[in-house]
């Protein structure tokens, strides 16, 4: 068994074009290969504010799959600590042995997460999308944008946070490493009103976005519900979409924005592998208005995991050539 | 995040009285205290005859819990490799952060489930018990033994095993490392006949003890049965069993030798940890039929993470001492 730190895996890593596309792969296979997908696991600390998700997933055929432990402990912050973490372990889907265990700290699970934002973008999004919408300021507010240029041709980012000073920071930080044009707005409506894509990033428990601002051919993507008690999008968003895709439907129904969606939702909602695989029809006409709703599942950790193993250990024969 | 393999576990742990204390413990604490024990996650892996299980369980107020990643792949054999393998996670409850990988290959799976073996006998079987039967002839057929060795003063053991070669092994493995003399047996019937404590610790699927068979006062410890289809108990065992044990009640229910037990039969069931806490008598009189099913929970892995943690960091500042 081999162990890998989170710089380790940093060096080898890239969130580009390879990356999504096993992550595209991920998701096809869903709709399309038999599956072990089982329920997340959960444990509860609240007396430290603390929460651990243990994920799996295999698809049948692979020689491996990943079981991924991630945490979120909401007080480390104040002891110097990041809030969330974690580490995946990838087996040996033909003998059960443990071949690596990828201690990132939470890299692969913000990569992958952003990579399905990707993948959510080149499903829905109209092909000229110039206009990034970010509603959130945090890891995932830049990483969604930088998954999104793999696939538009991004220009100018709208960008809305609760602080004003890390809307600023992000501002600065896009424009550097980006070089995109980055407004900060003072109010979620003007990010709406301005987007091709708008992508929600933040662990909102009410709702953010109303449908009456979305521009007509917007996609959005909403990626921060994944609990039983968020929530970033209206209704109103629900009701205005003309279709409707997500990453699994029955943890979409139970943690994501499909939370208490009433039939006629349900109607015109699909999971992304099915638009993948043309077994459904996403967005048909330029005027349509696209929602993609991400709860993450252990399909992207297995996913990720795979992409980055043989990276690592090509680095490590490289490393081992050499001396 | 420290990384610890078999030959480092096995090198500070043993299987003695302050484990089996652990063990305990843990059984205690799910009747005292507050506790997150999740559902065991299961894949399954058909196509190479493999399946993974993953626990996990959290005592509020401990410092720390394991997630367990455990394996059975029955072809593994073929190729030379043991079918079990598995490692542990434990991690801090206060921050989420992994503190140590417990790469075991299943050696404190082992463990755990000899030292409940033992923690059923000492509130299940009579002071004086000196015979021990024994159904199968593997790994857990010498841990059971040996466990029971802390708890009563076993002289003779009785075994039996579907193959007579693993029989003679078995027997000549125990004369030489605990000093009891062992008598193999042609059928379990014999084996019931002698036993003050019955061990059985095999995969059946379908039962290999009859009720009729059992000594008055046998204390029967079953923990061979762990899954939907696995049973080693005929029910009439449990008709003239006076009072049952069980590790965990709805996992028995579902995945021991309780599945689909009638109302008669829970009402003289009662949980362990309720035993050893005095919040339910046991064994009353000398002449009961007393059953402790054992189906492995989570609670025992956090336990023995927890037991061997320190044991573990004590040798390694000593040999940083030494060094």
């Amino acid at each position: 068994m081999l162990v890998f730190h989170r710089d380790q895996i940093a060096e080898v890593i890239r969130l580009d074009e390879n990356l999504v596309k096993s992550i595209e792969q991920a998701f096809a296979s869903l709709a399309t290969k038999k599956i072990e997908l089982p329920p997340i696991m959960r444990i509860d600390i609240p007396e430290h504010n603390g929460e651990v998700d243990i994920k799996s997933a295999y698809v049948q055929g692979e020689d491996s799959f990943a079981v991924k432990i991630s945490s979120g402990f909401f007080n480390n912050p104040e002891i110097g600590l990041p809030s969330s973490g974690g580490m995946m372990v990838l087996l040996s889907a033909k003998t059960g042995t443990p071949q690596a265990v990828l201690s990132d700290h939470g890299l692969l699970t913000d990569l992958r997460t952003a990579a399905a934002g990707a993948v959510s973008a080149k499903y829905g999004s109209r092909k000229n999308s110039r206009i990034a919408g970010i509603i959130g300021t945090g890891a995932q507010a830049r990483l969604q944008l930088e998954a999104l240029t793999l696939i538009r041709p991004i220009e100018t980012v709208y960008v809305y946070g609760r602080s004003t000073e890390k809307a600023e920071v992000y501002k600065e930080d896009i424009e550097r490493s980006l070089g995109l044009h980055v407004v900060i707005c003072e109010h979620p409506e003007a990010v709406a009103e301005f987007s091709d894509i708008l992508v929600t990033t933040t662990p909102a428990v009410s709702p953010l976005v109303k449908g009456k601002w979305l521009k007509p051919g917007v996609h959005i993507t909403a990626m921060g519900s994944d609990a039983e008690h968020k929530k970033e999008l209206d209704n109103s968003v629900l009701e205005r979409a003309d279709v409707i895709f997500c990453d699994v439907l029955d943890q979409s129904l139970r943690l994501g924005e499909l939370r208490g969606a009433e039939n006629h939702i349900l109607e015109k909602t699909m999971e992304l592998g099915q638009v993948i695989t043309n077994q459904q029809q996403g967005r048909t006409h330029e005027s349509q208005i696209t929602l993609c709703d991400l709860t993450g599942t252990g399909i992207q950790d297995t996913a990720i995991a795979r992409h980055v193993y043989p990276l690592l250990l090509s680095k490590e024969e490289l490393k081992n050539e050499r001396s």
